[in-house]
Parts: C-alpha cells; structure tokens; sequence
C-alpha cells in the first residue's frame, strides 16, 4: 500500500515553480491513481484539484507532506483522524537539526504510533514506484522501470545514482529515501519488498542501521529470495583505528555491522560502482555452480580476467576432454583450446560465439567472462549474439552496451554472485542451547575470581582454588600438583608488573610467594585482596583468544582469534553476531588466517576444534542470557589435541549509575 | 628520430582494402613527413609514390614492415645496406608461432645488429606520434593529442585503450605496441621518452619484463621526470600459489616484478580503469604535500570519501582555525566547517567554489575531493570553475565531464600521486660495500658446514665446532660451554625426524648423543656423514627469516620476514631486489606487519634492526658477487637487543650439469 495507493495527497502543494510542494506534483504526472492538492490558498494546483486541509479531500492512501517542519505534526494529527495508513515526509527540520527538531520529530512518533501511521522519513526524497508511476519526490529526473530496489539513507546519492543508472540505460523498480528512519526503517522497508514481484534485487546504502537484531532476521528470510547488496558507509569512524589486541578496542560497529551482513547473507560492497555492478549482475542472475572460463579474441585482457578469478577466490573452470576436443576442431592452429580460450585476432563473431556456446555446453563451466577487444573481423553486435543458459558478464571493451570494459572489474562482481549461491545453499543451521543455572551465573558474576563464572557456564579452566593464608595456599596447592601459577585477586591491574603473579612455583616457594604477593598487593595501598590464586600450570596447546563486546546496536558481538601478541600485530580475528549456530561457530575458527596452525602444521596433530567452537557458543549463549555483561575475554584460550583450557579471563559488567 | 622520421616507407603497401599494409598507408594521411609505399606491383598506392623495393626509395628514416614473416629479414637487409635506422615490423609469425618463427626472429636480431637498426617488434600494432600525425598503425582509430604515452606488450588491448580514451576525451603524445620486444624492449623505449616534450606520464602494459636490471635503472632515471604507471598481467600464474614458508615458493616473478617497480619507483596498478584513472591524473600534477580536504555538497559521498582516505592510507587533512573561521562565517549554519566541509544540499555554484578555494589556502590542506550530487540549486559547470594552486579531483555525480563519479575511485587514484611524491622525494640512497674475502667465500662455499660461510661473510652464527668423534665432541662442547646443540652434518633431509638433531645436551650427554647421531645417520645407509656441528644453544631474541632467490630477470631477490610459522600462515614477507641500500633494508624491516614486535610490545626493548639490515645487506652483496648460489635462506635469525644470530641456514647452488 506505501507503494501502491490508489490515492496521493501532497500537503503543501504549490503552483510555484522551484518549489519541493511543485516539484512533487509535477512529477507525479504519470501516476496511475488519484492525485490532490492540499493547500488553503489554491482550489487547483497543476490542474489536480486542491483542498484547505486534508481532512477535506475524498478517501487518500497516501500523505506526501511537505510543509515547514513545525506544521508537519498538525498535518499526521488530521492523517490519522482520517485513517491515513500511509504518509512520506519530505520536510527537513527534524532530529538532524538540533534539539528542538528531536523534539517534533519524538512527537511524530508518537502520533504515528497512535494511528499506526506507517511513515516514511522525515527530512528525505521521498519514494519511486516505477511501475504504477508513482514519484513522490522533488528529483528531476524520473527513473526507467527495472526489477532493481534501491534503499538510501542519503536523498542526494539517490539523485546521483538515478544519474548514473540514466547514463548507463538501467532502471529500479522502487526507489525509497529513508532519510531520518523515524518510523519506518531499512528492515521495515526491505520486508515490504519481499514479495514484491517487480523487485528481484534490494540495493542499500546505509550510513547506520537502527535496529540490528530486527536487520538480521529480515535480511536473512528476504535476502534469500532477493540478494541485498549494501554499502555501508563510516567504515572508519569508529573501531578501525584500534591498536590493541582487546575485544574492545578491535571490534568497531563497523565490524559488527560487517558480521551481521555476513550471517545475514547480505552481499557487502565497498564503493559505489561496485555496488551498482553488483546490483546490476543480480538482476540478471542469482545463481551459479562450477568454474569460471573465459572467452577472449585478445590474450592480454584473457591474462587480465584470469588473474582476477585467482584474485577474488574464485576458480578457473577445467575443460572436459570433450570440450577441447570440439574447441581444437572448430578454432584455427594457434588458438588456446584451454582455459582462458583465446579465440584469436582474427575471429570473426561466428568463431567467437560458436567457441562461447561450446564452452558453455561443459558440466565444469558455471560461467563465463565473454571479452573481446575491437577488431576490424569482429562485429560487437553480433558477438554479443550467443545463446546459453549459464551466468555471464560481457567485456567488449569499447563497445557501449558491454556489461563492463574492465575483466578486472568484471570478474569482481562476478565473485559476489558466487558468494551469494554459497550463502542461499547452506544448510540449516544448528543450535545448541546450554542449560545454565542462572542462580549460580548470579552469584559468580558477583565474584572476585572470574574463573568461577567460567566453570558455572562449563568453560574449562585450570585447576584452581583460593588461598586466604599462606597454610591454605599450601593445601590447595598440594591438591593441585606442583608447579602451580599464583596471582593475586583484587582489583589490581598489571597484576604481573607489580609483583602479584608468580608462575611455576614449586612446593618449597609457596608460602614465600603467598606472603611476597600479599606484600607487593599491599603496598599498592586502598586496595581490596581477596586472596590469592592458586592455579594449576598448564603446558603446551596453543593460544587462541575469544571475546565478546556488546554492540549497542546488534547485542553481543563475538570475536575469536590467534590469542598472545599475533592478535595484536596481524589483526587474525573475526567477528559474528550472538546467537551464532554450530555451522558460524565453525565458520568463524576456519576463516582467520592462523587456522593453519589449529589444523596442525609440520606433522603436529589437529588442535582440538569442538572445543573451541564449544567455548564461542557457550560465551555467546552468556552475553545472551546476561545483559549486564558488556565485554568479555579469554586470552589465552589453550587449546590441546582434546579439549581446551581457559588461562585467563575478564569481564566488564554494564557500570550501575 | 623512431618517433620524428622525416620519411616513412611503408612495405607492403597495397591499395586493396581491408589489408594491413592499406590501412597503415591510410593512418599516415595526417604525417607531416614524406610517406613512401614499397611494392613491386604498384608505382603508386593512396597517392603516395611506390617503389618496387626499399633499395629504390628516396630517403627512408622509418621502415615500417607489414609483408609475410618469410620476407621480413630481406627487407630488413636492404634497410640495413640502405641506412635505415628505425623500423616496426607490424608482421606476426615469428617466436610466437613456434620454433619456426622463433628462428627467423633470431636471424632478424641478429641483422639489427649487424646495421644497428632500432625496431619494434615483430608481431606489433605499430606506434603513434600524435604530435606530428605519425599513425604507423593498421588500428582504425586515431587517438587525439594528450600528454600520456603508452607503452603496450598486446596491440590489441592498446586497441581497446584507444576506444576508451577517444569516450572519454583524453588523448595520447606517444603509442607504442612493443610485439615480441625482439630489439627494442620497455625500457629502451621509456629511455627515449625521457626528454620527450609531448610526454608527461608513461603508461605500461606488461607481460613479462625483458631485462630487469636493465629495467630498473631506466625506470628509476625516468620514473623520477616522467611518471611510469604499470598494469603487470601474470600475476598468478606464478608463486602466487605457494603454501610453503621458504623463499623458494613464496617469490615468484611476479613478487620479484613488485619488488622492482617499488624498488623504481613505478606505480603499480591491479586494472585498466587503475591504469586510466592513475594516469591521467598524473598528466595534470606529479606532486602532492599535506593532508586531502573533502569539500561537498551531500553528507553521504563525503563519508565515503573519508572512509577511503583512511583505506588507502592518506590523511584528512585538519584545518587551521583561521580557516575553521573563514568557513563558518562564508558558509550557513548547519554547514560542517571541519573536514569533510559539507556546504549543504542548498549550496549553489558560488557558495561550493569559495569553500573549495579557502580550503585550498590552508597550509594543511595538499589536495581537495571537490563531491557534488546533482541538485536544483547548483551548476556543475559553474561549480567546477574554482581557482586553486593544489590537485585536486572532482567527483561531481551524474556529470560527463567529472573526473569520477565514484569517490572512492577518485581516492584511490589520489593516493597513487601521495606514493609517487614520496618516491621522487626519496634521499640519495648509501650502499654498504663489504670487503669479502672471496677466496674464503669459495671455499666455504664447499664446505658441507654452512655456517662457514656465514662467519666469512660477517653474519654472526652460534659459536660452532664440527667433531669427528665423541671425544672430539666433548672438547668442542667444552669450550662453547652448556647446554649445546648437536646435528649430523651430511646430505639427509628432516635431520630432527630421523634422529639426527639433538638439543639441549648437557656434558654428560654429549657422548651418547654423538654415538646415537652417528647411528641413526648411518642406519639411513649410503650416506656421507661430515661430522656432527656441535653448537651453542642460543637463548631469548626474537626469530626472523633472512633469504633469497634468484630471479630469472632480475636476479638476486631478497626477503626478510617474521621467522618460524608465521611466515607460512602469515605470509608477512616483503621483497626487494639487489643491490639494496641501507634505505631498502630498513625499509624491508619496517613494512612487514611483525614490524611492531620487533620495535617491542608490551614493554619488550626493541629488537636491533640495524643488526638485521646488516644481515640483509650482507647476503645482498654475497648474491650478487657468487652468481652461483641460487638460492639461501637464514631461517630463523635470532634478533637481540643488541646484535643477531643465525640460527640455522640452507643455500643452493646452482646445479651444475
């Protein structure tokens, strides 16, 4: 209905030429519906006819207002009372201009919530439905119908993308300018689009998200029915600056973002004509299985695409016996026969298509690169005139209709469509569910030593105890078996530089030790000790970190990496948004670059992989269940041939003002 | 003179259309030369007087030659007897069409070298000179005059280069496409560009590189006058799929080639577009100084901009509060006056020209993002017409003659001109020269111990003996002092799996282990065992890997990264070729990621970084006065806070057949 009323009304309409009220009216010209005037001064505006308020026209599905910011609620006050569900608000004025337009603006939520106003904006372009010529918005040009949406949260990016789409003959099917998102949101909005049946792709352009739980879940169901493809902009704003190896200062809300498009399925562009590329090879395909091969009567550009493929993770396509066979018999001495196939300089458009739909033909093939460079025997024209029912994307380069000029650019887009099929074709994902006595997790979240929480929630840790005297110490060591580590608890920091840990002290050191820390903790002075602990050394294993800081946005944001000082140098982590299945878990030990070393190298045995991907969700299924946790850490994990061992561990609850 | 004939005589000239030798003929109507045709057929083709052979010509300073490979070397003959400097042969059917071909490509070599004739190709497009209508091609476009020259190994994709600049209104000074480089190769021809007026940047398409060496020195006397930009295609079709940690798989030419470029200071690309939009830049500026100022009028493009400033590693540049001042009293509340300045979407011409020109006037500022999207408030046109003394790129969106449309390829071309000022800026670089007491190197270059060499050429090793017996062992490890290392010196590979490394011995131990190395070397059979290395155990540091390979084409390369595993699973190496400057060494140990674990984390001193540049110097120097090694690698090196200690080192000869 947002799209598709059979009723607008343009509050604010004017005869006045260069005003948005005119703009909006006269470029609803070729809608399919009713359209009205509101304006007291005038009883027709542009030949529609006009009434003094809203209440006054016949039935309206849709309010488009564009009036001064301070008359804009007066105006939804009367669209509710009527019955209105529908209303884009053009006008500025509003949270984005200090104060006092938050204030108008938390009032417009108010009265839509009141009325269930679902409303668009405010301060935006306003909203394009190609197919029933609905454009309700003050841009000067009216896009062409196409099967792409396109979502922004910028009205000026809407104007020069609908350029850039004019220019290059591609057209949207809705074009939606989100701009304050005070109602209705990208989620909101890409959930209307899932049925739609003029829209088989959704392009976003997104400066934040407003609600990251309720993105996920819609981006998940719609995406695999329609690819989402977003740019995400203000990458750098926050988080990519850290330095230090802590959870806290890595995971920015960029990253957050980028995991949560990750397990979302949704496909993430880093510049504008990417995304436009992207977008555009969706709208033609949505799937594709087996290997590149490109086609080429030029070997340069054929070089070019073919260190692409290996560029972007893709695979060049391994010809059958068969294929080579028929390309040997129909291409002159001197072609390659192989992948990339190289048609020659002097082939004609019959040679090339024929050698195209040969190729096509094979089991091995998933798609192809079609590049020709311009000849004198080469019509592009008719080269472009091959038949075959797999992906392609064409590189005539200089010739005007080419998909691309660039095989480079080409093959970059190409790798989205091939991320996107594995991302529609994984299976569905397990969760495990933990049963932790939450009345235990409270009162070990009130503890000093945070290996309690640990062992509440079933996380491996060392053995270990607490020693309030030095005999004590003693005990627990002997229970424990020597060496043992012992750190002082207390709210101490850089426990080790200031003489509060001790490692691999034997049975003749341990009193000596408890009374050196006590000292050291103690001369430190005002700080409370909780005693010391007494730990059990663990040997070998290797080191890997796991974390989670709470994204105000998308909730826990789980991190995992190579733990010590790699974490800090290499930047080897990766992020997912909390809850993470079996298969993310997984997903996410296999992705960072060390896992080479868990897998064993030089002959050594496999790390033991469950057990990690156990701690993840446990830690995940935590910072679910416990809000008040706002940033955890083990670093280091051990991990061993079987089973794991948490050496270290800190936690960060939410401050109580 | 290959670029400024006075006369062109054409061989195979023909009036049949459609042909080779008709279309050259046709592409010179513009020379401002004399144009002569040579056939016997004919006595005058296209108007232009013909000759039954070149011998029977007037005057020829430039033979171009497009007549069946069997009847090139006669024709080069008779240039030769004639006199003629300079010639193209356009005709294909040499060394790329098999071993036929091959062979008269080596008689045609070899009669250039005989006449002293300069010649491009065979199996060329032919070369442009747009400044004096010199088009000695059969392409079937004629670029406009510009200042860029463009140097192509594959004629056809100068081909589609042509197309794409003619759309975009660019032009050429110089094109050459260089064929099979039998002669003149890359670097002759960017020697001759050096003093070319016409010429302001280079622009390069390459394969694969003639002469190294030969290409560096030109590239880096060049480079620093005239900008090379280079597109490399092959990437990966080498090395790039090495898994391995030695030097060996992990250099390929292609890592070689990059070494090189950075070496000369050419700026690599990875695309066409890379290539175009780098280049042309260049035509306008070849140098920039202080931070980049995004100057718009739409909030969303001016954070992309600044996400990608940040991506490809410039700076955003921070006003003086001079200019803050200027800004907020020119520009109208709400206008962001810190960078990014958004002048706002209302902004017509005249407000975004002056924020752009008091942008420009800030000493901070080095270049300017001038963004707009299209509104109905500002002229594009108007609003490109500032005035300022610094590069600057202008993505106005939706408009044809915009330099960009997509911000972040804007900054990405941006950056290219920061490199390129850093390169030309670079100080006078200082060799190191050894004195090498090449006798000993000879030596020790047979002997079975390794380490022998090392401490000839001035690398500290472990203090080391070689025992014959277990008798012997004792006395060596007696005087090294304990804990020692043992290892079986001879031909077995993976010495520590069979038994023949052992570490840590005490004196106790020594004997035993020599019996037991001795034993599990024999059992091997057939084995000639030198002896066992009994060596210091050397404690604490942190390990690098030191090596090199010796490239085809531009010999020895050197790699210096992080040592153990982490050079298998990070792959954090960085390459340069020899000889290297202290400058090239330093910098070889600062841009590896691990870099920060050698200046010291976490409170470590730092490692002793001119003890590693030493090292990496030192077997610099070695590869290049003893061709015969083709290979060595010192892995790990053991770094300190003062001095380094090899570790362990391997080296290959060359095989000697």
């Amino acid at each position: 209905m947002l799209f598709d009323p059979e009723s607008v009304a343009v509050v604010g309409a004017t005869p006045k030429r260069g005003k948005v009220g005119y703009a909006i009216l006269e470029n609803l010209r070729n809608f399919k519906g009713k359209v009205y005037a509101i304006n007291p001064k005038y009883s027709e505006v542009l030949g529609y006819p006009c009434y003094p308020s809203i209440l006054e026209a016949p039935k309206v599905d849709l309010a488009v207002i564009a009036v001064p910011a301070k008359a804009v609620n007066s105006v939804l006050e009367q669209c509710g009372e009527k019955g209105i569900r529908y209303a884009v608000v053009i006008s500025a004025g509003f949270r984005e201009s200090g104060r006092e337009g938050a204030k108008l603006e938390e009032e417009m939520v108010e009265i839509c919530r009141k009325y269930g106003i679902k409303l668009v904006g405010p301060n935006c372009l306003g909203i394009i439905n190609t197919h029933n010529g609905l454009n309700a918005t003050f841009a000067r040009t009216t896009p062409k119908q196409g099967n792409i949406a396109f979502l922004s949260q910028s009205g000026a990016f809407i104007i020069a993308v609908m350029e850039y789409f004019k220019n290059v003959n591609e057209g949207f099917s809705k074009i939606v300018s989100m701009g304050n998102k005070a109602v209705l949101d990208e989620a909101d909005i890409i959930e209307m689009l899932k049925n739609d049946p003029y829209t088989d792709v959704i392009m976003l352009y997104i400066e934040g998200i407003t609600d990251g739980r309720k993105f996920m879940d819609v981006a998940e169901k719609v995406g695999k029915m329609k690819p989402l493809v977003a740019m995400k902009s203000g990458k750098t704003s926050a988080g990519a600056k850290a330095a230090s190896s802590h959870t806290g200062s890595i995971a920015g809300s960029y990253q957050a973002c980028l995991a949560a498009f990750r397990q979302s399925g949704v496909i993430p562009v880093s510049s504008p004509e990417e995304l436009f590329d992207v977008a555009k090879l969706f709208s033609k395909y949505r799937k594709v299985k087996g290997g590149v091969a490109i086609v080429t009567n030029s070997g340069g550009p054929g070089v070019m695409a073919a260190d692409a493929i290996e560029e972007f993770g893709l695979e060049m396509a391994s010809f059958s016996q068969e294929t080579i066979e028929k390309l040997k018999n129909m291409l002159p001495a001197g072609a390659n026969v192989y992948n990339p196939v190289d048609v020659l300089g002097d082939a004609d458009a019959e040679r090339f298509v024929k050698a195209i739909e040969c190729v096509a033909k094979d089991k091995n093939v998933g798609s192809i690169v079609a590049i020709t460079v311009p000849t004198a025997t080469l019509s592009f024209e008719e080269a472009a005139k091959f038949r075959i029912d797999k992906p392609y994307v064409l590189c005539f380069m200089g010739w005007e209709k080419s998909d691309f000029f660039d095989p480079v650019r080409a093959v970059r887009a190409l790798s989205s469509l091939y991320n996107y099929t594995k991302f529609v074709e994984r299976g569905e994902r397990r969760y495990r569910e933990y049963a932790f006595d939450r009345d235990k997790v409270r009162k070990a979240l009130k503890s000093k030593n945070p290996f309690d929480l640990l062992r509440v929630i079933g996380i491996p840790t060392p053995r270990y105890g607490v020693a309030k005297t030095a005999e004590e110490a003693l005990k627990i060591a002997d229970e424990i078996g020597y060496p043992v580590a012992m750190k002082v608890l207390g709210d101490i920091l850089h426990k080790t530089d200031v003489g509060c840990v001790k490692l691999n002290v034997e049975r003749s050191e341990v009193k000596k030790a408890f009374v050196e820390i006590i000292a050291n903790a103690e001369r430190l002075g005002n700080v409370r000790i909780e005693g010391v602990l007494i730990q059990e050394m663990v040997r070998g294993g290797k080191e890997v970190i796991v974390g989670m800081k709470r994204d105000a946005n998308f909730g826990p944001l789980m991190m995992f990496g190579l733990g010590g000082i790699y974490v800090e140098v290499f930047k080897d982590v990766t992020f997912r948004i909390a809850p993470l299945s079996e298969e993310d878990a997984k997903e996410m030990i296999r992705e960072i670059k060390a896992y080479k070393l868990l897998k064993g190298v030089r002959g050594e045995k496999p790390s033991d992989l469950n057990a990690i991907a156990d701690v993840i969700m446990r830690l995940a299924q935590l910072s679910l269940e416990f809000p008040e946790i706002s940033e955890m850490e083990i670093n280091p994990l051990r991990v061993f041939e079987k089973g794991c061992s948490a050496l270290d561990f800190k936690i960060i609850l939410k401050e109580v003002v």
